[in-house]
């Protein structure tokens, strides 16, 4: 056993500008310090109401199965895919990203036949690929896709790939990661049937639940599941019907109650700002920075129009240590921003402007850190006249 | 869309001594409130070695494996059950209590033969029954066993479930819910090889992580699976290989940050109080609160010895509401305790004395609201005898 002293943490504060997790409003850490009480607590049973009423709000939907899941963004994709799929159904996953390639990963869990579609990462998806595949495949009863690819700063079109589905007789999943909260996104009229996104992007809480929203078609085929999915703990009805849902909550799980208190303050915040606001605000901001950034004399991956506000994608200059580039802004500047992953490591960084942190002051103070260290690895770079041009 | 407008929560403080969540250490919520980094900073990296090391501390282990995962205690029970259970294991579900019924429907996901074993609820395990099953069913090789069995507060007697497992070739997963931190826990001189718990009861911190252990063997059993679990995201070999036991730390899923800087706080308190005082701490004031109950006139449903000390289970006078005085205990005390779960409902009550909360002042507080309470409902009881004779 170990005789190491261990002291109170004391932490630098740090401009989180990467894929996430952004900055928590700091009216939401305060929420969280609120006294904990029993998660059957009449009190909490209110919290947990206004909670499913916001992220109605948030999702743009009505969906009664609207609910924050106990565990990260990875929680809420395993568990609208394994409640959704099950052995004998065809799964077609659309990748164009780390994140679609990780939902294929996780739905082979569920013993269904899975069709893999694979595009460049990076580049939008193919809707006439898409669609040449489930004409070809009429099995295909479940397509997975990512609305908002964190990988690669791709908005993918989720709308029309959400038409497509139902043309052919599939449910979507569809990861919102990256955009609730932030980027454009209507679950009820774009009729997607199931979607999961995270507390740490754009709803400004830190990481830890995952909102998901489940439509009556959805509901109605886990209903007709010839065995329980794979997971208790995840069982999306369950969790209905005994907890979240239920006229009279009984108990599932203890709910995260300090995380909840969060998420409230989060939502609530959004809700007081209005959506559209929100939305706007994240477009400016991050069009500001691309602007900035090209000023300077950096290329974007992904074109004006498929790229997503809420996060950038750069390309690395030839001459420049990624790595070392990363480490000397955290450690000179106290500001992070994301490596590429997979296919774009070393290729790209990815630079968040989500909730608390989509301010326009954020984008000067991102492009004068990374004049300094640009320099610093001998790039003849300047952000006064970007500067200049966006104030 | 609602038009309701949310206002700041502003939550009246309230003694939980109920089965969890208990009250939060101070500093744990004052630790949570602390700069957001990411969850690959070098700051982030060196807090999740303390975890790690601290939680080794409190379970006792030496296991390389041990790290809090990212969801409740229910999460940590299914990821130990679905990793080390595959197709084709014969599975011994020992059920005393509502939480070894639990681990066994959460079996029942894994397609593995179960082989339910129930005692009576209240009472500990007959180990010549159980020794009796091993050797009649010589297929069983995993045996799943709560240590302290929350619905009931019977301590089961896991040394001894651990050695027969062993001594007919079974590995056995320990649910540690309700003790970790406060009730006598030797993971490795015990030979438990999997365990699972919480953070929101001896550990003083808010609900949301789950600490599990895993020794070499579970991890060999788990290396030579067919199929790889049922769940990605609970995967432990790859949470391991990635994220948490990696030389060169990359990414399996955004890690729930601020929970993990509360956790550390918890643990730093408790290592810091020292393990066996804690324990201590906690048979003694459980023992005050058994004494006073007594000379209150109530009665325990476990007899001492067989009692867990972190939760006390009283049997709810025959004359006496249940549902009603729980409700006027929170309204007019602000103290919630717990009702019984299952085949206990309305029977008894569950007093949780853990971790910050396990004080004698806490003891008193209870005892004379509940004097009030029993009163209202027409019952002749005092606890100042029963105060003056503890104080």
């Amino acid at each position: 056993m170990s005789n190491k002293k261990f002291s109170k943490l004391n932490i630098t504060p740090k401009l989180l500008l990467g894929a996430g997790p952004s900055n928590p409003n700091p009216e939401v850490l305060e929420a969280m310090t609120q006294p904990v009480v029993g998660h059957l607590d009449p009190t909490f049973l209110g919290i947990m109401d206004d909670v499913h009423e916001m992220l109605k709000i948030a999702f743009q939907t009505s969906n009664p199965m609207t609910l924050p899941l106990s565990g990260t963004g990875t929680a809420g994709m395993e568990s609208c895919i394994l409640n959704l799929v099950e052995p004998g159904d065809t799964v077609l996953g659309i990748e164009n990203g780390y994140f679609g390639h990780r939902m294929i990963e996780v739905a082979k869990r569920s013993r269904a036949n899975i069709i893999p579609l694979a595009f460049e990462w990076g580049k939008p998806v193919e809707l006439e690929v898409i669609e040449q595949t489930l004409k070809d495949n009429p099995s295909i009863n479940v397509v997975l896709a990512v609305h908002a690819e964190t990988s690669t700063g791709v908005l993918n079109p989720i709308k029309d790939i959400a038409e497509l589905a139902h043309k052919y007789d599939s449910l979507i999943v569809a990861d919102t990661v990256t955009s609730l909260g932030g980027v454009d996104l209507q679950i009820d009229n774009w009729n997607i049937d199931l979607s999961y996104s995270v507390t740490q992007k754009c709803l400004g809480c830190p990481p830890g639940l995952a909102p998901v929203t489940v439509n009556q078609a959805s509901i109605e085929k886990i209903e007709r599941r010839a065995v329980p999915p794979n997971t208790w703990y995840y069982d999306l009805l369950l969790l209905q019907k005994t907890y979240w849902g239920a006229e009279q909550r009984t108990y599932h799980h203890t709910a995260p109650i300090t995380m909840i208190y969060g998420l409230r303050e989060g939502l609530r915040l959004l809700v007081e700002e209005g959506i559209e606001e929100r939305i706007q605000k994240h477009t400016d901001n991050c069009n500001a920075l691309r602007k900035g950034l090209e000023i300077m004399g950096l290329e974007m991956l992904v074109p004006n129009g498929n790229n997503i506000s809420s996060l950038t994608t750069v390309k690395v200059p030839k001459e420049i240590n990624d790595q070392q580039l990363r480490s000397e802004l955290l450690k000179n500047h106290n500001i992070e921003i994301s490596a590429g992953l997979g296919t774009l490591s070393g290729q790209v960084w990815r630079i968040g402007l989500m909730g608390e942190n989509s301010k326009r002051e954020n984008v000067f103070r991102f492009l004068e850190a990374l004049e300094i260290e640009l320099k610093a690895q001998g790039m003849n770079v300047s952000a006064k006249e970007a500067i200049n041009q966006l104030a």
